[in-house]
C-alpha cells in the first residue's frame, strides 16, 4: 500500500522490525529526556497559541513523518500539566508509577478487550481476581467482587444505577409509574459526580439531596435524619446514602459508621466513594479512618489517584457482587461464553473497555503493600508540616483540620472585604506560580525563570469563596519545597503590605 | 523510602534515569519480540490455569522485581487475544497503528487529565479542535462539535441522554413526573448499549422498542412507521430514533435518509450509531454509503475499531454542540475556569478521562486519509474474495450480503437439523483455530503446531442459530490468507462426510 509509511503498523511476520525499533527508541528517548527534567519546567505551564492547535487539528491526506510529529509532540509535553514536578499540588493528580506507564504501553500494542473473556483472556480473569482481593481489602466479604471502569465517575454511576434497579426492580420498566420520587442523599461537598449520575439515571439531579456539613466539611449525622424523615413525609422515596471518604475540596471523611447505621435502619443503599480515600485500606497507619466501610453495599476507589497508577484506573465494589447479575447486566448475544468468567461488558457501565487491570496489577506488584505505606506515611508527615505552617501564620486560615494529605486554606486579613479577598488569594497562587501576582499574555517564559521555587496551588471555590488547594501526593514533594512554599508565601504577604 | 524498589516512579530530578532507561529498554525489546512475531502466536492462544492467576492476584507486602514481573508479563501476553494475527478474524478489534502505541506511552508518563483545561491544557483544547473536523467530516454543519469518552457504549449513553433531556427538559427534575413512558427505536439487531443506555436512564430497557430488519439486517420503514404509530396510539412519549451504520454481526447500515424524514416529521431525535461504519467518511470510495447521517442530531463514531486507533478510541459528535451546555452540563465548582474553553469533565459522562486524543490524533496525523482510504480499499477487495469463495460453495450460505467488510455465513447442509448444524459450525470454527474439530484441555500448544494456517472466526448467535463471523479489517490479511482459510473449510467439509 503506497500512501501508508512504512512504520504505520507493527508488521506481525516482523518486516519492519528494524524501523519500529528505530521508532520506539525515539518515543522512549523523548520520555526519558522530558520526564527526568520534570522539576526543570513549570508545574503548570503557559497554553501553547490557539492558531498552533487550530494547524495540528487539520487531518491531512498524506503521511506526516514520524519524526515531525515526535518533534510537535515534545513541545505539547512541555506545555502539558506536569503532576511530576514536586510543586505540583494543585489536584488529585500525581506522577504515575514507571510500571503503570510500561502496563500502558504493552496495553496498547497488544489492543485486547475487557468487553468479553474472548477478548481478553487474560486480562479478563486477572481483573476479577485482583477485585476480590481488593474487595477483602475492605472488608466486604465472601461474596465481595468488582469491576473496573474507566474513572470514577462511571463507578459512582454504575453503583448508583445497582442501588436504584435494586430498590426499584428498574432494570426492564424504568421508574417512570414510580408513586413517588426516588432520591438519595449526599454530602453538600460531594463530587458533582453525584448530580451527574441522578442526571443520566433519570432521577434529576436535584434528586440527590444534599446534606449538610460541619466545620470540617463532614456529614451532620442529624441533618441527614431530618432530611430522610423530611423526605419520607413528602412522599419521596429514599434508596440510598453516599458517604464520601476523602471529598474533593478538603479531603474529608464522612461519619462511615453512623451513617451506615442508619441506612441499615430505613433499608437505604450504603454507597462510599472511596474515589481518593481508599488507598488508606493500604496504610496499617491510618486504615482505621475508614471505619465502618466495610458495611457498604458499594464503593469506589480510584487507584488511579493515590496509588499513583496512571490515568484512568478506576474501580468499583459490590457487597454482594452477584446483585449485577440480575440488576444490571445486559446480554450480548453475539459473544463467546465461558462458563466460568463472564463478559465484563455485560456487567459495566461500558462495552469495549481498556484493560486498566495490568498496569494496577502491575504497580500494585512492584511498589508492594509496604511501599504504598511507606509513601503514605510520607504524605502525611509532609501534611502535619504543611498544617504547622499554617497555623504559625495567622493571617493564613485553614478551611477545615485535614484528615487526610489535602490543605485546603486561604489568606485571611482582617481588614479586607470577602472580593478583595478572593483577588488577593488568587494573585497568591499566580504569585507562587509565577513569581509575578498577576497572568499576563506575553513573554511568559521570562516569568518562569523569575520564579525561584514554583509552586502548583488549586483555587477552588468552596463555601462561596476562594481558597487555595494543596494536595500532598507527590512522593518527590520534601520539606524544602514546602519550606521555599512558605517563604514565598511571606514574601507575597510582606509586598502587598498585609503583615 | 526504604521498601520502595528504585525504578517505582520516573524521578523528576533525574537521579534514577539510567535505572528507567535500562528498565523501558527491557519492556521495549519485549513488545517487539512478541509483536513482530504475532503471526507464529495462534490468534486466540488457549488460556493461562486458573491456579496461576490465583498466585498473580494476591498482592505482596515486598517489591517483586521488575524483571520478573516482565517476565510474567510476557507469558501473559502469550496467551492474550492475538489481533495483529492476519487470521484474527474474530471480532471488531485489530491491530492499532504505531503512533497510537506510542500517543499511550507518552499519555501515561505525563498523566494528564481531560476532567479540566488546566489539567490537560494542550489534550483539552486539540480534543475539542479534532472533535470539530472530525464533525465537519460527516456533514454536520457549522454548529456541530464533539467529545471523546472511553467507548462506543458511552458515547451511545450520553447522546441517547441529551436526546432524553432535550425532549423533556429532564436535567434538574428527571422523568418519574412524565404522563407516558419514554421509547426510543433501534434496530432489532442494534448494538445492546442500547438496551443497556434504556436501562440506566431508568426508562427501562424495554424502552429501546426494536424495529423488524429485512434479509440484509436493515431497518424495515414500513415496520418502524407501524410501530411508532402504535407507541403513540398507545400514549407513550417517543423522543429518538437511532440508526445504525456498521451492526455487530453483520455490519450492516439502515436506510439512514428514510429513517431521518421519518425522524424530522414527528420530531424525533435521530442519532446513528456509526460506532463501526463511521470510517467510511474517510474512504472517497465509499463514503456514499453513509448518506443521511448529516441529519443526524448524534453521531457515535469509533476510531478504536476501522481506524485503528488503539482502545479506547471513541467519539460522541453532536449537531448543535451547545445544546450539552443547557441539557447535560452539571458545573463543578473546584476546577479552574477558562473563558475560551470548557472543562470537558462537565460535558461528558465521565470526569477523570484518559487523554484519547493523543492517538487519535497522532495515527490521523502519521496514515493520513489518504492511507486510510487505501487500507479500506484493501478491507474491501479481500471481502470481496472472501464473499465469493462463500458464494462457490452450495453447502455455505450468506447472513445477509456484506456492505462493509464483515462476513457472517455458515455450513448449512441441507440434510441436517438445527440443532447439528449449530454444532457442526461451532466444530469447523475450532478446527479453524486449532486444527482439531473440538477443543481439548491438554497439550495445546501440540494442538497449535498441528494447524496449518490457524484463522479465528467467531461463533456468534444471531437470528437464533450460530453463525461463523468473519471482520476482514487486518491489513496484513492478504488473499492467500483466505484460500488458506477456504481449503481448510473444505478439508472441514470433506472430513465430515458433507460434501
Amino acid at each position: 500500500m503506497s500512501a501508508l509509511p512504512k512504520t504505520a503498523f507493527i508488521d506481525p511476520t516482523g518486516h519492519n522490525r528494524a524501523d519500529i525499533e528505530a521508532l520506539l527508541h525515539q518515543a522512549i528517548a523523548l520520555l526519558i529526556e522530558e520526564m527526568t527534567q520534570a522539576d526543570a519546567r513549570s508545574p503548570l505551564p503557559e497554553p501553547i497559541a490557539t492558531e498552533q492547535f487550530e494547524q495540528w487539528a487539520q487531518i491531512p491526506e498524506q503521511s506526516v513523518d514520524s519524526e515531525v510529529l515526535l518533534g510537535w509532540v515534545r513541545s505539547q509535553l512541555k506545555s502539558s500539566m506536569n503532576a511530576a514536578h514536586p510543586g505540583y499540588m494543585g489536584h488529585m493528580d500525581s506522577i504515575p508509577t514507571t510500571l503503570s506507564v510500561i502496563g500502558d504501553l504493552l496495553v496498547a500494542a497488544l489492543n485486547n478487550n475487557m468487553l468479553s473473556v474472548e477478548m481478553s483472556p487474560v486480562f479478563s480473569r486477572l481483573e476479577q481476581l485482583v477485585m476480590q482481593q481488593i474487595a477483602a481489602r475492605f472488608g466486604l466479604g465472601a461474596s465481595a467482587g468488582g469491576v473496573m471502569v474507566s474513572g470514577g465517575s462511571l463507578a459512582n454511576l454504575q453503583a448508583l444505577t445497582v442501588a436504584r434497579n435494586v430498590a426499584f426492580n428498574a432494570v426492564d420498566t424504568g421508574i417512570v409509574g414510580l408513586k413517588g420520587q426516588p432520591v438519595f442523599f449526599v454530602s453538600e461537598v460531594a463530587h458533582t459526580s453525584m448530580q451527574k449520575a441522578a442526571m443520566m439515571m433519570g432521577l434529576g439531579a436535584k434528586s440527590a439531596i444534599p446534606l449538610r456539613t460541619n466545620k470540617n466539611s463532614q456529614i451532620e449525622i442529624e441533618d441527614f435524619k431530618a432530611k430522610l424523615a423530611q423526605s419520607l413525609r413528602q412522599g419521596q422515596l429514599p434508596f440510598a446514602v453516599v458517604a464520601t471518604a476523602g471529598t474533593t475540596v478538603t479531603g474529608s471523611i464522612d461519619p462511615i459508621e453512623q451513617i451506615a447505621a442508619i441506612a441499615h435502619s430505613h433499608q437505604l443503599w450504603l454507597h462510599v466513594d472511596a474515589a481518593y480515600g481508599g488507598a488508606l485500606a493500604f496504610s496499617p497507619d491510618h486504615r482505621h479512618l475508614l471505619s465502618g466501610i466495610s458495611q457498604a453495599n458499594s464503593v469506589t476507589f480510584n487507584p488511579q489517584k493515590w496509588l499513583y497508577v496512571a490515568k484512568t484506573c478506576a474501580v468499583v465494589l459490590f457487597k454482594q457482587f452477584e446483585l449485577l447479575d440480575q440488576y444490571f447486566r445486559i446480554r450480548a448475544p453475539y459473544m463467546g461464553e465461558d462458563t466460568q468468567w463472564p463478559n465484563l461488558g455485560e456487567l459495566t457501565v461500558q462495552g469495549t473497555r481498556h484493560p486498566d487491570i495490568l498496569k494496577l496489577w502491575l504497580s500494585l506488584q512492584h511498589v508492594g503493600t509496604a511501599g504504598y505505606a511507606e509513601i503514605i506515611r510520607h504524605n502525611y508527615e509532609i501534611t502535619t508540616q504543611f498544617v504547622e505552617a499554617v497555623k504559625a501564620r495567622p493571617i493564613l486560615e485553614l478551611a477545615s483540620e485535614p484528615q487526610m494529605n489535602l490543605v485546603c486554606f486561604r489568606l485571611a486579613p482582617e481588614t479586607v472585604s470577602a472580593e478583595e479577598c478572593d483577588r488577593l488569594n488568587s494573585q497568591l497562587q499566580s504569585y507562587l506560580l509565577t513569581g509575578h501576582s498577576a497572568q499576563s499574555d506575553s513573554s511568559s517564559a521570562d516569568h518562569l525563570e523569575r520564579a525561584s521555587a514554583p509552586v502548583f496551588l488549586s483555587l477552588p471555590t468552596y463555601r462561596g469563596r476562594r481558597w487555595l488547594k494543596a494536595v500532598l501526593l507527590n512522593p518527590y514533594t520534601q520539606p524544602s519545597t514546602l519550606e521555599k512554599l512558605f517563604k514565598a508565601v511571606d514574601e507575597f504577604v510582606q509586598a502587598q503590605g498585609l503583615d
